[in-house]
């Protein structure tokens, strides 16, 4: 147990931007907008999974939209209202939030409806990093029940899916809504039990993200390879390093997806990366060879800093590294890689689990 | 206060094809699903509005979609679920249910959930016609909350929306919610109140349908001119006759749009008639003159046999006589025009009502 106050919100930010591989909201401005929630109500107390009581009552609330749009658009406080909502329709109370997935401000997002309610969050998540669609988490890949669900805008407008046939069409549903709502808006899913989060959820990664943004900003202080830093937190490896020297994107269908070009430098030079994104960076082919695919985390930070790009920041002439991460082993089952593999994105690809 | 039977359906559903101005879903296909409820649950009581006790929990229902869509993609007993998903959200249940709008297929799809539940339906609607969209009803003009709503469609998908800033924004979430149903689907909202059905509702118009279908179908029998017949029953005028010489049709935005020409014959040759709708009639002109517009209704029926054509079923060479109704008083209030009239479809046009 922690207690996440504005300190940690620089570091949680950077780490999260990372693990997000791209996607996942931009986290400056969910680190500005959690800032401005903990001034007013104060800090938030982070559980260990392995603390939670038999009872609890364990709401995931998550941004959902385009984060093309989500840095012109920002989000206000609607995961407030959908936690109100969820929690009216199911006639349960929350006990504690969790973090729908660690990546982007969606690692920050439950911190604010956390402090605006006095609750606590949970040092876990859904996902392990950050994808683009509702249905990929590992809670419903692992039996908890995707519905209900209810998704609130900024404006006063709240939808609720009481019924989806699965988790796809709960998914569907959602993102038209969303859509209308103007391409972003927060959910929350009905509570889960302490079982529920323990098993099905990728453990600890607030903290990682914490740890990860801790050592990034160490390795700047001190004037070290941010990116080696990375890889002494967190289990991974260097995928290339390179200029991006073209990047086609654009926001269709409730998604920000395009592909990066990336020319190899240093160690690299005379290589080319592709990166093909839907919100998150999905394929990593160098010189048009599979190197990294999902549910594996590709992951670009600036060379220099260690600073995350996220996809709605992309552009040419950014230096930067590729991280290559393991997927937590509640993707790289079956029933996981069903939902979040390369077929499950549209890609004649089998995941082959990168070396590190 | 009268029984529903089988016997009834075809008449309501002549006569709600009248009254529907083009749209309301298609009455025969309705008819068929009627008579197959009827035939399974038994025939349905018919309440007058001045019967219903002071406790009377009334659920609007009815079709939400295009109707070019729901000819070939035809609904099944989704209603019922929507009514089942609104009495568990508000935990009230139904004494009875009322049509959404008495045009189209819509005048009969409250009978189908009536039948299965066991429920009467009352004698009056929210339109007194057809509307294309879900915040054109005189229940919400008067006062009556457009939320929450629930919309299921076929497959066993749900969305609620219990808070919308405005009617306007419920059509938005619940259109978008349709589209990816497949464009059909059907919705239930919270119960009125029986001062709410008296004071809000166009009264006994199920009543009026099934006597126009009557009078219909009685000309025909006896070689009469079933025009003259239509006119007898309510109070309107023949605006136009003549031949469909072109329909420009399109499905878009989950809607039926287009326009329509018809060429004038008798008293109307050297004349031509064009008629613009969104699902609904919206504008006739004669020679370029406005000569009826909404919420007036203009009906199209084939002139041999008084048959209703609706929208979906428009084609070239239909010999066709246009009638012109006034509007319910409900509608030609300035709160009923705000929401219904010219301007609200973005027609640069005052209402003037049809003389009569």
């Amino acid at each position: 147990m922690w207690t996440a106050t504005e300190e940690h919100l620089e570091s949680i930010s950077i780490g999260a931007g990372i693990l997000g591989t791209g996607g996942g909201g931009n986290p400056y401005i969910g680190q500005l907008r959690a800032r401005q929630a903990l001034r007013e109500h104060g800090p938030v107390t982070v559980l260990d999974p392995e603390d939670l009581d038999a009872g609890s009552q364990v709401v995931c609330v998550g941004g959902i939209g385009a984060p093309t749009v989500g840095i012109e658009k920002v989000r206000d406080r609607q995961a407030y209202h959908a936690l109100r909502a969820i929690e009216d329709f199911t006639g349960k109370k929350a006990t504690a939030l969790i973090s729908n997935e660690i990546g982007g401000s969606n690692s920050l997002e439950p911190l604010i409806p956390a402090a605006m309610a006095g609750l606590p969050v949970v040092d876990a998540d859904g996902m392990g990093r950050a994808f683009p669609e509702f249905q990929m988490k590992t809670f419903f890949v692992h039996g908890v029940s995707y519905c209900p669900m209810a998704i609130s805008d900024e404006k006063g407008n709240t939808v609720v899916i009481p019924n989806a046939i699965n988790a796809k069409w709960a998914e569907r549903l959602a993102r038209a809504a969303t859509i209308q709502m103007g391409c972003v808006a927060c959910y929350a899913i009905a509570p889960m039990s302490a079982e529920q989060v323990k098993r099905t959820s990728v453990l600890h990664t607030l903290s990682l993200a914490r740890n990860m943004g801790d050592a990034v900003k160490m390795a700047r202080k001190n004037q070290q390879n941010p990116v080696e830093a990375i890889l002494k937190v967190h289990h991974g490896r260097i995928l290339f390093n390179g200029k991006v020297v073209d990047v086609e994107r654009r926001t269709v269908g409730g998604f920000a997806r395009g592909s990066m070009a990336i020319d190899g430098m240093d160690a690299y030079r005379n290589h080319r990366m592709d990166i093909e994104f839907q919100n998150e960076n999905l394929i990593a082919r160098q010189d048009g060879q599979p190197v990294c695919t999902v549910p594996d985390l590709i992951c670009l930070v600036e060379t220099e800093r260690g600073e995350p790009i996220t996809t709605e920041l992309l552009r040419y002439g950014f230096r930067v590294t590729i991280l290559g991460f393991p997927a937590p082993s509640l993707w790289t089952c079956p029933e996981g890689l069903a939902v979040v593999g390369p077929r499950a994105f549209g890609y004649d690809l089998e995941y082959t689990p990168i070396e590190v």
